[in-house]
């Protein structure tokens, strides 16, 4: 009885990882799952030494546990976690913590944590990166909302997290839901670096008839040098694994659809409402909406013409450009993300420090990346840094590279390649440096047909022409 | 007592000039509006021998109108529609009718109708197109919901609506809240066509330094032709008209930081609740929010250069490829909105006939274009088209086209003229058209660090794959 330090609600794959995790760094683990089985395995993973408990009751669970009492759940986002909660209460006891560390809408998140707290409970939200192989090893953690709460579970989490040069990945991400907010940002910029890789890959594929083995050579090569990156890494190892059944690519073998559990919708839709500019992410949630309309696709590579293979092209003559498009669009999509984040703090009064957010991103996430630490860098020189391309070293690392990203967009409009991502990154760029946009001439058709009024560049106040 | 035909809640701008309409076709029209000012200019514009009356009563006015009653809302979208609602029940009887012809939300209408319901009284929503201009000489306008409530009012709307070749623009648009869904996509392609008209005017001005009248020419000419539109006819208009205070043409003393009321936004939203891919939309609601971080943008301009025009560029080189590109990005805009209220249609058990609906967009509203009688044709051919770019007529339009279209968009990103919707137009060209994409490698990087598994080209089923 009471003798738990720590336990999560859910013994999936992330929930069954963490416990574990949690277990290899000296603390005794507590699960909680409906299946007899997940509980069984997760109590049968335990290493000699280590004190791991699984069961299927919510009672035992909680008795298990040390009091004040620190549960995560780690149960699908929506009606389970409130499920999960309900389950929990009859249980709970005035300071217990409860942490969600799913991809939970911030708005649920705030929701629960004002429920909970009539109830004497802790409650707050961590987003959760690093996949499987993360929660296992070391993810990246994005806690937020109750302060005191965290700090008490705070030598846990630091055990846990991925290290970057000795420092855990894991920070107070700020008030309210901002763990969560957080998290479904770096989801969105995870949606557009996987389109943008994407994106080359076919460009290189399709659009220029590359083989394969020099594709993948292509990713191996990147992941050595600035580009070196999670996203990157992987790719690499993708297009190294045969399919059994066939002996070819395991990648050709894998239908041209893809599925998303909504965190990059919710992150491009949250932008509207917060005027923040995010096109690239928005371009990828599009594009895998696309692809979801396969039939359609096919009769209308009947009617409009599919693209075929260039001749064989040497990859060696354009291989710097394309990285350079790739290092361009990626500071973009970044630029795009961090800057909805510093809107989202005023708005929400979060109070996010972004070079904590950059800080903790450059290991365990799945968006790690080299270049995470110049943006570090950039926030920790200006904590009030609006956009990291207003960063003069940020601003050289694009414009340095702006004209062979130019090069390889025209080179994909010439192949008939779509290639969403890396166009909206350079309107993005050639938008947020335009002093003055042709929007004067939007405002005068609103004023014309709706009476919608303008404003002046010369004069405060509103006005409304009789246009005709 | 009960001797008006029609009224109105809210007597602005849309209010007053829809009942002026109802009155030049002989009914008398009644308005409500809780400014004494607008309730009696209203009564003032009546002319000799109509039937006219304006009150700030909703008792007198619920009282003035004919049973069942005929009362349209026109206030703005949201809580006022409610508040408007709520001050009417008490004065109304079972069978009357309520139209709400805001851009309200769609669901927001769901709601209303089933609580009007339960008190006898038929609700619907009607999308309202046109301006100030449309709604006193001739909308378009797009009723959903009770269709025998709005067969009794079809005389009127029939009578006030825009006519083209004898048919008014007006007709049931579907079940539910279809009306108002049919309105917000009307409303998307409007803002994605504004935008594009706005960087055919950037690249011009901007990148190639081609003088205002010589603009001011081209929109004229364009209007001419199969580019003639409501949109492009006012642009044309809009670059002739002088500021009187400074002399400068109007447009260039206009703010370059766009407003908007929500309808753009909500059609990209739902568009990615509905997996309905509309990236030009998409590239216009985040340009407007773009538009709006003057202070960033001048910063910017600083640090990551600004656009010099180029030297005088001779117009005449590229008009025809510009004209193209224009055709080309606009159908694509229009390919976009159609197919999302297909998939919105199914979804929602609209029921809706995408040949009504562009039958009746060729007049009276903001998007009224020579192109709507294609599309048009093109749904009355084939009821369950998808997407208009599978019809042949209309994939021979754009093919003859994305040439010049492909060499607009490559002049644009030489000279950084941010061309969002250009660019997405095509990017969503190459990506309907593509049998491929390149999204099995994004289901391959999901699987591989989240283990959500993927599916085959050549067996059903979900599969998972230990990659390293």
């Amino acid at each position: 009885m009471n003798q738990y330090d720590f336990g999560t609600v859910g013994l999936g794959v992330m929930g069954s990882n963490i416990l574990l995790n949690v277990a290899d760094h000296g603390f005794a683990a507590a699960g909680l799952d409906l299946s007899p089985e997940k509980a069984a395995a997760f109590e049968a993973a335990g290493q000699p030494g280590q004190s791991v408990f699984g069961t299927t009751s919510a009672e035992a669970f909680a008795k298990s546990l040390k009091t004040p009492r620190a549960i995560m759940l780690l149960v699908p986002a929506g009606k389970p976690v409130d499920l999960a909660i309900e389950s929990l209460l009859p249980f709970l006891e005035q300071g217990d913590i409860v942490i969600d560390g799913g991809n939970s809408y911030f708005t649920d998140t705030n929701r629960r944590f004002a429920s909970l707290k009539e109830k004497g409970i802790h409650f707050f939200g961590m987003g959760i990166s690093g996949g499987e192989s993360g929660a296992r090893f070391g993810p990246s953690m994005m806690p937020g909302g109750d302060k005191s709460a965290y700090e008490r579970l705070r030598p846990i989490f630091e055990a846990i997290a991925a290290k970057v040069n000795g420092e855990p990945c894991v920070a107070y991400m700020g008030n309210g839901s901002a763990g969560n907010y957080v998290k479904m940002v770096h989801n969105g910029i995870e949606y557009a670096i996987m389109q943008l890789i994407s994106e080359i890959y076919d460009l290189l594929k399709r659009g220029l008839g590359v083989a394969d083995t020099d594709i993948q050579e292509l990713f191996a090569d990147w992941n050595q040098g600035e580009l070196q990156s999670f996203l990157i890494e992987i790719t690499g190892e993708i297009l190294k694994v045969k399919d059994d059944e066939t002996g070819h690519l395991l990648v050709n073998v894998i239908s041209d659809w893809a599925r998303s559990k909504g965190t990059g919708k919710w992150t491009s839709q949250n932008a509207m409402d917060l005027q923040a500019p995010v096109p690239s992410i928005d371009s990828a949630v599009t594009m895998r909406n696309l692809s979801s309309h396969k039939e359609q696709r096919l009769e209308a590579s009947k009617i409009l013409g599919n693209v075929s293979p260039d001749s064989k092209t040497d990859i060696s003559s354009i291989s710097q450009s394309l990285k350079d498009a790739y290092y361009f669009a990626m500071i973009n999509v970044y630029a795009q993300g961090l800057a909805q984040l510093a809107i989202a703090s005023k708005e929400y009064q979060y109070e996010i420090d972004l070079s904590e957010v950059t800080k903790i991103w450059r290991g365990g996430c799945i968006i790690r990346a080299a270049c995470l630490e110049s943006f570090r860098e950039a926030f920790a020189a200006d904590s009030g840094l609006q956009n990291i391309l207003l960063d003069a070293n940020i601003a050289r690392l694009v414009l340095d590279r702006q004209s062979a990203t130019r090069d390889i967009a025209k080179l994909a409009i010439d192949k008939g390649i779509p290639v969403p991502v890396l166009l909206s990154s350079i309107s993005y760029f050639d938008g947020y440096r335009s002093a003055v946009l042709p929007t004067n001439l939007i405002q005068a058709q609103r004023d014309f047909f709706g009476a919608h009024t303008y404003e002046r560049i010369d004069k405060e106040g509103f006005f409304h022409t009789i246009w005709e």
